[in-house]
């Protein structure tokens, strides 16, 4: 007995180790349990964005990015000095331009002064499952807003405090509610890490909650896209939905997919914004004459669209992550730089255009 | 004799079809026949920063870190309507606070309008050492500027384009030439692609070639590194060297440092930034302790400098990266917002201090 005492001993002084504050000591609470922000309709796995045993006609890259978190927020109280998180995950790609902190990690905004501010991010190396997300803080409160990953699906998240500390849920504060559905650029490709996502940044920006519906490459005015949305009851939504699809597509599928949207929603406002400028096109001239003559088409297609329904809207404006030209991380997708130009301009469009505030 | 021919055909073909364009009308130059920028010293090896042959006393690691390439960038005209890169690696760590492209790719830059324009960045997948960089430009002769990895080190770097098409070195546009010493903000952790760490974005927005002597985690005022630095021959020195080491190491070391220098350089100016703000001192107490009583400490020792040398300058901006507390990707390290920032902050400090323009 006395030999496994020892064991245990060392054991757990490991463990105290790698998480930084003793375990003897900590209590982890599973994340599920927490309040939730920025899901559009409820799911049987709390860490999924849309449930695809519902909603049916997804493709497997498709029902795989309706797995992941993306632009999904925690919401909680606690007095504890550390945090610390027990992460497991069902995937977690590696990505040529996104830091592993943004597809797979953690995003903490604690308020202060009635604003969220900014207080760590991080992820644990891959195959760690325990990580220490702050520590040090002071005594007294914490409200914390902690946003999950935007490319890994988790298999489990757990959050860990001392166990003589509080962690607790707090209500939802936000009292009005959008949904994006979008492209990469809106699930947050090259976002650094997953609080600066542009629908997480508007988030905060403007003090409602964004549902982040974005499907890397898979944003193409699907009708099975139409027909979920149709059931997701918001203030609004903002459609980033001229990225992925070619002209064509979008002359065949746009009115349509409205349609869908319509005949259970009839007045809620439907915002379409313009696809951005890529900055590829500064040299590459089939990448500038493909993007110019989808503008020009999308023009086209959103005078009709608005004459046909009322409550449609559309943001002309492709420089939306800024005029610059070194907003890119690869040509196509924005850095955070882009993404907080692009919350800036588009909050700046939206409160003008929906009383959302 | 046939089926040979058959195969070679089909062999090139692969070729053909791997690189976008007709291999067998390709021709591979050697990067390093290039002009090449960033270099504070020449080097047997084209893309290391630093001969560590000559300048002994280098750890393991900042050996490692002397042969990245970080900042350097090669500057070549062509008339080529695409570019393709063949690029083969020593090292090629893979990092949670930093794309791929940023720490292995390459990221080029146009001239258009007498401007450094933003054209591509991309890096092939692990493993992978053929990449096309750009394609489907217009004719014409374009001059190119293309950033080297921040964090690889390269084995080789071939430049391809067709074999009608031209590639030739151009003169160093620059005039003057600055030398920045410092931490890993200076090699440019987390920046999203290579030419966005702040020395060269202070590069193109001033006008000036910029050598990144940057060193993540080891900018602690070595006599070896200031032995090296006295050899440099630029127009001033800059140094990020209050990012990495304590308030005790900078006590003891800092006049040393400058003392071997201007053994050498009697005049040179010598500009010291502050450490920035990091962001997790927003709420981590013994991270805001530890960074106030240094950033106290480093005023204090400054003013000494000052007094017992001349041409020393000390910009105390801990802003440098912003003030809105969202520029940073980890809680350390800025983003390529936050590099932006400092870059401009930066540059507006060192044109008053400096007769660089």
């Amino acid at each position: 007995m006395k030999k496994k005492s020892m064991l245990t001993a060392v054991v757990m002084w490991w463990f105290s180790v790698a998480l930084g504050q003793g375990t003897d000591s900590i209590k982890f609470t599973n994340a599920a349990s927490l309040t939730m922000i920025g899901k559009a309709l409820p799911t049987p796995f709390a860490f999924h964005r849309l449930d695809t045993t519902v909603y049916k006609g997804l493709s497997p890259s498709e029902n795989q990015q309706a797995r992941c978190p993306s632009g999904m927020a925690l919401l909680f109280r606690t007095n504890a000095s550390q945090i610390d998180l027990y992460a497991t995950y069902k995937f977690d790609p590696s990505m040529n331009n996104m830091t592993r902190i943004a597809s797979a990690g953690f995003d903490l905004y604690i308020k202060k002064d009635g604003k969220w501010l900014y207080a760590n991010s991080t992820v644990a190396p891959k195959d760690t499952k325990s990580l220490t997300l702050i520590k040090s803080m002071g005594s007294g409160t914490k409200e914390c807003l902690l946003y999950l990953p935007l490319y890994a699906e988790l298999d489990s998240l757990k959050i860990g405090v001392a166990k003589n500390a509080t962690l607790e849920a707090i209500p939802n504060p936000f009292t009005h509610k959008i949904a994006i559905f979008g492209s990469s650029f809106t699930q947050g490709i090259s976002a650094n890490r997953p609080g600066m996502c542009y629908p997480s940044q508007l988030e905060r920006n403007l003090g409602i909650e964004v549902c982040d519906l974005g499907f890397s490459g898979n944003s193409k005015l699907q009708p099975y896209f139409a027909a979920y949305l149709a059931d997701v009851k918001v203030n609004a939504f903002v459609f980033d939905a001229f990225s992925n699809p070619d002209a064509e597509i979008i002359k065949a599928r746009l009115l349509p997919f409205i349609s869908i949207i319509r005949a259970k929603q009839p007045n809620t406002p439907l915002v379409f914004v313009q696809t951005i400028y890529r900055e590829s096109a500064n040299f590459n001239e089939t990448s500038r004459n493909f993007e110019n003559e989808k503008r020009a088409a999308v023009e086209n297609m959103m005078k009709e669209a608005m004459k046909q329904y009322k409550n449609v809207y559309f943001i002309n404006n492709p420089a939306l992550p800024g005029t610059d030209h070194e907003t890119s991380t690869d040509g196509t997708h924005p850095s955070d730089m882009g993404y907080a130009n692009w919350a800036k301009n588009l909050g700046n469009a939206l409160v003008k255009l929906l009383p959302i505030q």
